[in-house]
């Protein structure tokens, strides 16, 4: 399997990313771990960092998405940025899969442009998991800001399907965000979407209020992409913010420095689940080939990360359920507004 | 002062409320605490648990709205409940405050419909404080669904206001709940809103993302009432979530058990922190008399403090600076209306 690293693309890129490139390559030796990015500068850190990417294949491009360019930017003037080239590598078939923690708006736009969504999928999401009691993924957390019942209700399949074949839950609980629990709560969004849920053969367990998100009441939380990257960042925040309190709490007296000491690994895992870089990357459901998108801030374990992300996104094959889904989902599409327009004499 | 409270309202209505009005009564001898709600239930309550309400004035309310009653019950069906009449003596000025732990939907048509909002205020808001690592005040948390950037423009004046009377803060800083940083980020009502806040005079910090909101970067922050509930929801739920994990981490073996005695109470300090009861209650803002909407789980505390920021909220004329400023706003928009209609020929 051949997994393209965006090398350019990032806060701490180029330098994190070749790290994470070299330890990648050092961690799953049954793969071919590639780079995309300016030849030249990947050559020149690598020598000056010491980082050992000798005989990793570049594709060399020029260019590189900053995080203020327009999403647009991948397909008009920066085609040949490390974004640009990796999706076309990637929609060629040239790679398998392909990681990028650059510009999230370009991100999407490529891989909907370039790669392409798979047919009858009508948007894609960024699927991220939440780091709770027990993992949630949330479903769309940011790639589109306005949505329909529609596109939330392929949401809910697409990550029904990936929390079952990504950590093995059989018919995962789909919940929807919304301001309270009764099936009228929310905009019109929410109550159509809600119907639609209730009917589409899913295990679904009603709307969920942000509070119970913590407690394991659903595996996939559907929700737009504007509240879903509230509510990923609210949690992400609340992380950081409760482990310097905790932080704080612990330095009270001797006793309790001494009593750190004794429950450093507890401490360490509570770090590790609100470390972004644990999880690596978010998936882009509903694309026809593997995008990872890495967290801008993605550091050399994150991207190490992204990339068993994207090797167990392939090795899955959920993207063959999830097309065999959206043909069935358009044919029932199909089939109802044939129906309608029969009924309404049209036809 | 008078302070009325819904006796009937909440899920651990009657006992815990009538608990916390004799805890008020007690705690808040200036001024006079009532009660409303069914003067039988209530009478009965109070002997067979021996809380004091002697001398404390009831008025009489036969009916209750429930949970699930319409927001509209209490100006229809149900203007006989304990809110309704609640609000009724409220906009009659025989009280100079009103505390329930109701029906949210209710409580807010009940302000507007019959205590009513302040002349030139479109849309009430509730102002929950966040409790971070300094406090955060949410405009709107769950009054309004949808809204336009006037109405967000009108919280941010509110809550600035408030934050200043109340948290003795100079110059409030306000900042909007968005996906980004960046002023073009969000939807339209967010980039309106972001136009519209950098022109009003206010101490406007820009948009902030969730992820910052626990780090003290504004003082207000301003979004609709949908997302802004999922916010607080999610603030609520984590804190719950990660003082549970911290407990299990704390059990770790007899030192950090020891260790726990020692730091107890910073411990009581974080809970509390998270513990809603603490901090009583939400006001609405925009509405002619102090209304404040308290938690609907509260518990006889919660009641008390309640009935302490009523207290507050009379004490600082805050609804004087309200009222000055919406008469000026409304003038503003008037003028700027009037300058519109001649410029384009209509006067």
């Amino acid at each position: 399997m051949k997994i393209l690293i965006d090398a350019m693309s990032g806060d701490n890129a180029p330098l994190e990313i070749l790290k994470g490139a070299e330890w990648a390559a050092r961690e799953f030796k049954d793969h071919t771990i590639m780079l995309v990015g300016d030849e030249n500068v990947i050559s020149d850190i690598a020598v000056k960092n010491e980082i050992n990417i000798a005989g990793m294949e570049i594709i060399n491009a020029p260019s590189v998405i900053t995080m203020e360019d327009s999403p647009l930017s991948v397909v008009r003037d920066k085609r040949d940025s490390s974004m640009g080239v990796g999706f076309k590598a990637l929609s060629k078939g040239e790679v398998d899969a392909f990681v990028s923690a650059g510009n999230t708006g370009a991100l999407i736009t490529g891989a909907t442009i370039i790669v392409r969504r798979i047919p009858g999928i009508n948007r894609a999401a960024i699927a991220s998991i939440l780091p709770l009691s027990t993992p949630v993924l949330l479903m769309d957390s940011g790639a589109n800001l306005t949505v329909t019942s529609d596109n939330i209700c392929q949401f809910a399949f697409m990550g029904a399907k990936y929390m079952e074949k990504i950590y093995d839950i059989d018919r995962p609980k789909i919940g929807q965000l919304n301001n309270g629990t009764e099936y009228n709560k929310g905009n019109a969004l929410q109550t159509e979407s809600y119907q639609l849920l209730s009917e589409c053969g899913l295990n679904f367990v009603g709307n969920v209020e942000a509070k119970e998100v913590p407690f394991g009441v659903c595996d996939v939380l559907v929700t737009d992409g504007f509240t879903g990257n509230i509510l990923l960042k609210s949690v992400e925040g609340m992380g950081k913010f409760l482990m310097g309190t905790l932080k704080d709490v612990l330095k009270t007296n001797l006793v309790t420095k001494v009593s750190t000491l004794t429950m450093k690994e507890k401490i360490k895992d509570m770090k590790h689940r609100f470390d972004a870089s644990e999880h690596g990357g978010a998936p882009l459901l509903g694309i026809q080939k593997p995008v990872i998108k890495a967290h801008g801030s993605s550091d050399a374990k994150a991207i190490k990360n992204a990339v068993r992300q994207a090797i167990f996104f392939v090795e899955t094959g959920i993207n063959n359920d999830i097309t065999v889904f959206a043909a069935d989902y358009d044919d029932k599409k199909l089939i109802a507004d044939a129906e309608k327009a029969y009924q309404s004499g049209e036809i």
